[in-house]
């Protein structure tokens, strides 16, 4: 049973140069995933002729579908589609639909109009509704050569509008890779290892996957089946399996992210929740506002960067604040109780800690973070962590931030008030 | 003049799958560029035994500097030091030094402590000073290989520490690239590039590179040269031509980000910030604070999401939520009134919009945005934008919040009112 071998090239002396970050082959690797395929290679490569003539034949030679993004706009360093012309001996044409389409979007004025219109001869085009360029595709030797944008944006809709129905329509899928991505809080890697290692005498079929990050961690079960249901079936009771060790750690059995998951949660429980952010600076709200919808549960958050805010819109008092320090579990017990006055919310969450790299003391050193729950009606729960020595100013934020989330998750799915 | 090969292999399954996103790429990248160097080759490579020997030995083989980060660790997946001990024919040992070392910093307790202490013989080791797992090195045939832990403030950490200064050692450097990264805002990538192409007829020895962003753009300057004074003479000649170009749109001749930009102006013209939040839900907050020392400025922000806190705590009109509704001028003058009155800042900004995708109107589309920005002693300016259509929700937020720091920027170096 042979797999579908895929290959991305992704492409720009950006990439290369490290002043833009590659988040196309990420996008295009979890999507394939999700859709049943897995990528066999993937490089990066700069905008000279030279290396791309030889790496993209070598990927031709290596694969069976090629995706390529980036160089295909109109400007000084976008040679895609002349390399592929090259490679595939093809001429170019100028594809009078596409040119239209410009003339009707943007008019005129639109700069490098025939330039932007001009695709190699006997390709495929795939409209980008969001951009200039477009893209194309093309079958040789029964593998298939798909070049997309690189603007994130632009390569997302196209990729799901054109190419995925493309890829569907072209390979007959064989065995397939079925997933389930896990999510966990407040439990480490070394904790969920072991336990994996033992499960693996139970589901040797199931592959698994740790993937820690700052505050949580994922899991990825994966199982390669041509029937799907005996796959799902394997995957379901591996997962059940996982659940019943670690319940009150297991966020989510599809990946969901704890914003994602505190936000269905609150949606169905019709209750509010309201923040006080000093060290996390926002981002915590930000969390929470990237998913649509936030609105129905989501009041607000008072980023009480400075101890005036503190004082003068939550009620800290000066004192507590001169004496115990901004830093301090008294802080954010008063934090909590002015959100409380001030909100009314029925969950409140207040944080304040020491970010770094200034700041620290030998009683407080950096990475020391004091978070408080409020639940009204009930009452107040604090506590204090540390994120693990070494560690950044961000990774400190980011870590505080998702351990919070963990404490409001764990409350709204456990009822557990001590951590 | 030979200039150094140099490849990267991030290693991951959890890379291919996309479930992880490869920072570790970006930042060898962007790194080894400001030390002089460019790489030439990336590729992300499973944790199968068969692509990895084949991969690390084709990259070996072309390139003069083999960086690989990822599976040093103790885990399941982690394979690279056996890979590597197999293609170089090395046996393995215990490091002692490395089991000390860990035995005093985690104790007795700690899982696989002998397991992590192995090493391939004949490699010099690179300690760990965040994690457990140590790195390390080897030469072969006059090439140098470099293995590195793949969570990303450990490889950091080496790499800053340990490894650039014995790539240092061990390659002298010939021509060297010499880089000036210029930070735009508000102006699109279409009004830069004919400029540009323009300048290369001045200044043809410096390549040029755009990559627009939302809500910014950044260009990059490099020439490749052995004398660094003649590199940096040409350099400042070329970026002094483009800022005489475009003065009031360019942020900064070192790359420096817009957040990065106004911190550092304003804490020095002494003066104090403050927020009103709707629409970026606490991301401008988050990207300022993101900067250490923002305290020195920043006073906080009101995330007022729901209308009951634009009310509340902002003062704004219930009349004008109702009429105008939250994304209006009128409401966004009254967050600016409110704002400038709780804090007392020298200078508050305010921004509500249609974030998407759901709330759009034909009137307010989802991409509208109003802004506000308020002087102390001065008065106020508001103006709307639309992020462009077809714009997903993120896109939306990261380009108003940009937009927003833009015209504070604007306003601070050059006095613009007018947008």
């Amino acid at each position: 049973m042979m797999s579908l071998k895929i290959g991305i090239i992704t492409i720009g002396e950006e990439l290369l140069a490290g002043a833009v970050l590659d988040t196309n082959f990420n996008y295009l690797a979890r999507r394939l995933r999700e859709e049943g395929y897995s990528v066999s290679r993937h490089q990066t490569i700069p905008d000279q002729e030279g290396v791309m003539l030889s790496e993209i034949e070598d990927a031709f030679h290596k694969s069976d579908l090629v995706l390529i993004t980036g160089g295909l706009g109109p400007t000084l360093d976008d040679k895609t589609k002349y390399i592929l012309a090259k490679i595939f001996k093809k001429k170019m044409r100028i594809a009078e639909d596409v040119k239209e389409h410009l003339l009707a979007s943007y008019g005129e004025t639109l700069p490098y109009l025939e330039e932007l219109a001009t695709v190699p001869i006997d390709t495929t085009i795939l409209p980008n509704i969001i951009g200039t360029a477009p893209g194309f595709m093309f079958e040789a030797k029964g593998k298939l050569c798909i070049a997309m944008p690189g603007v994130p944006q632009e390569m997302i809709s196209m990729f799901e509008l054109e190419v995925i129905p493309q890829i569907k329509l072209f390979f007959n899928k064989t065995a397939k890779w079925h997933v389930r991505n896990i999510t966990f809080c407040h439990l480490s890697e070394s904790t969920i290892d072991p336990y994996l290692r033992e499960l693996d005498k139970l589901y040797p079929e199931v592959e698994k996957g740790i993937y820690p990050a700052y505050g949580y961690v994922n899991v990825q079960c994966r199982v390669k089946d041509e029937y799907e249901s005996r796959a799902l079936a394997l995957l379901d009771a591996c997962l059940d399996k996982i659940e019943s060790h670690f319940p009150t750690h297991l966020v989510s059995k599809r990946g969901d992210s704890l914003a994602l998951t505190i936000h269905q949660m609150m949606i169905h429980k019709r209750k509010t929740l309201a923040l006080a952010e000093s060290c996390t600076g926002g981002h915590i709200a930000a969390k929470l506002v990237d998913i649509a919808g936030a609105s129905q549960y989501f009041l607000g958050s008072v980023v009480c960067y400075s101890n005036t805010w503190k004082t003068q819109i939550l009620g800290v008092h000066s004192e507590t604040l001169k004496v115990q320090g901004a830093v301090s579990e008294e802080a954010v017990k008063e934090m909590l109780s002015g959100l409380m006055k001030l909100s009314q919310a029925d969950y409140v969450l207040a944080i304040s800690g020491v970010a770094g790299p200034e700041g620290g003391s030998e009683a407080k050193p950096v990475g020391t973070v004091y978070w408080g729950l409020g639940v009204k009606g009930e009452g107040v729960y604090t506590g204090k962590i540390l994120a693990k020595a070494g560690a950044k100013r961000a990774t400190v934020i980011e870590y505080a931030a998702n351990y919070m989330l963990g404490i409001l998750w764990r409350k709204l799915a456990y009822d557990i008030n001590i951590f």
